[in-house]
């Protein structure tokens, strides 16, 4: 499927009319970095925003593609749109888990108003967390209503990625030695739901206080959000509703308390900064004769200049070649 | 212990006669990002490039410490000057660990021909892949022979940190059922040497046979250094002059391939760059008026414009301003 004939307006009306084929061809030049990219974004920029973005994140084996497919029955229950967007090498929607899990999607693999893509941890031109927000971007102006990021929380960038929603579930399962110890990684600090998953487990209880305390120690101001701790056994369905119950609690919380639209420039931000950085990156390698990245570097590896003073350097060329 | 007094021509000099204190110093500048930084840079950098650097790093639970330990008992029999930078949390350096690792660690301790420093995960204000190349740097220049980088090989950052020695040593345990897996992290694409310690428990044959499986795999040009695999039993000692044998050999690959250049170079590279985008990504942020790169993503929060055109308007305000 080439997207020859189709220009970026056209695509873009056409996902935004709720096309599933002209939104996957979108997505794919995203994750192609294609050179049509930058029409596409400026198509898509005033159809967005409307989307609530949900992250869920979780060690491997907290059975987060298991809510996450829970999460969509009971969404759609509620006749909402749901996009998925898994980015995780265990996830049902990459392949790499069990048949149960799988059979379980593809029920949703059926539906019209769920759309399921899953994104491979490497080989992306511009880098997965550059490929995120653009592609929630695409899956917003499509009409989802509600956009499900799963990733697998053990490296940073998952993390950043989750972090990139609006709401964000923390998946911890009872007995795992590593639930609680997995605040190193910076999991623990950026939930706004934590889900205790596999509740029937006996060292459920254990958990929920560590938890408990956890929470309880954390600063927070008079009108901050207190992340609630909900109890699911996702193979039953038991306790999902409660889940979206506090989802849609934080969603409210977002919008009267403004964090919402803080939270929304804050990732513009970032989004911005790297496109710009990746830019000037590529241009300082760009750059003529010996102000390159490459000769400069060179002199710094023989010792014949510091890492500051060639940064410098580097910096004054950049401004000097445009 | 403040700086005052001292300007950073003489600190560097003292260092470089290998002053311990003034070396503590130079250190402490780098990990508080000082603004003197920049001048104690330039007097660092024409005295350093002559030690070799060594990384060391696996999963938590491998032995890192215990073979650090071993390993620096190895070059000092040989005479060699010692200095090691642990970052990791378990490290007995930074105080995470077992009794009988620290008394291990404390006979280095009274040897003034060894220089210990740990540097936490957190808390730099640089961050820590900028901290290290300049502390390896300060190190250099107090001319030590050897400079080991011990990380805990888990998340993207420490595997990266590892990498910016010459030659990079993995360390695996037999049965530990990641130890394979790990290739996630890309822990093991970075290996020049694989050591297999705790080499005496039963499933270590079957680790190094996929070990073995795994490096005939990859591919290499003709040339190419083949990574070897090493098995130590550290507590005792075992194997830790092999281990220290083809280091050396190695190294002199790395010197006859011209190999050393090349990665020194490639180093040096990312270093000038990330100190080049820091300063770019904080002008960024001070840019006069609607082109600062809050309004900026204010107005790409908003769907007023998208995220490249965004970009642009940046990346034109910042050459303008300069």
């Amino acid at each position: 499927m080439t997207i020859s004939g189709s220009d970026a307006p056209e695509l873009v009306a056409r996902a935004h009319t709720g096309d599933l084929r002209a939104l996957a061809r979108l997505v794919s030049l995203i994750e192609d970095s294609s050179p049509r990219l930058r029409s596409v974004m400026k198509e898509l920029a005033p159809l967005a925003g409307h989307a609530r973005v949900i992250g869920l994140t979780g060690s491997p084996g907290a059975g987060k593609s298991t809510v996450t497919s829970a999460l969509v029955t009971a969404y759609r229950r509620q006749g909402l749109r749901v996009g998925v967007l898994a980015i995780d090498p265990t996830s049902p929607f990459t392949g790499g888990a069990l048949l149960g899990d799988r059979i379980r999607m593809q029920d949703h693999a059926t539906d019209r108003d769920v759309f399921i893509r899953s994104m491979a941890s490497r080989g992306h031109l511009g880098g997965l967390a550059a490929a995120t927000p653009q592609v929630v971007r695409a899956l917003d102006a499509a009409r989802f209503d509600v956009i499900l990021i799963e990733t697998v929380g053990v490296g940073q960038v998952e993390v950043e990625i989750a972090a990139m929603a609006d709401s964000v579930a923390v998946l911890v399962v009872p007995g795992m030695g590593d639930s609680i110890q997995a605040a190193k990684a910076g999991i623990l600090e950026i939930a706004d739901v934590f889900v205790v998953n596999k509740a029937d487990r006996p060292q459920a209880h254990e958990t929920i206080r560590d938890l408990r305390s956890m929470i309880a120690l954390a600063e927070r101001r008079p009108g901050d959000w207190r992340p609630p701790i909900v109890k699911t056994i996702a193979t039953t369905g038991e306790g999902i509703d409660e889940m979206a119950g506090k989802l849609d609690a934080h969603w409210s919380w977002l919008d009267s308390s403004g964090e919402r639209d803080r939270r929304r420039v804050a990732r513009a931000r970032e989004e911005v900064a790297a496109l710009a950085l990746g830019a000037l990156r590529r241009r300082m390698s760009r750059l003529p004769g010996d102000s390159a990245l490459g000769p400069v570097a060179a002199r710094v590896a023989d010792g014949q200049t510091d890492p500051y003073s060639a940064a410098d350097e580097l910096l004054d060329a950049l401004t000097e070649s445009t």
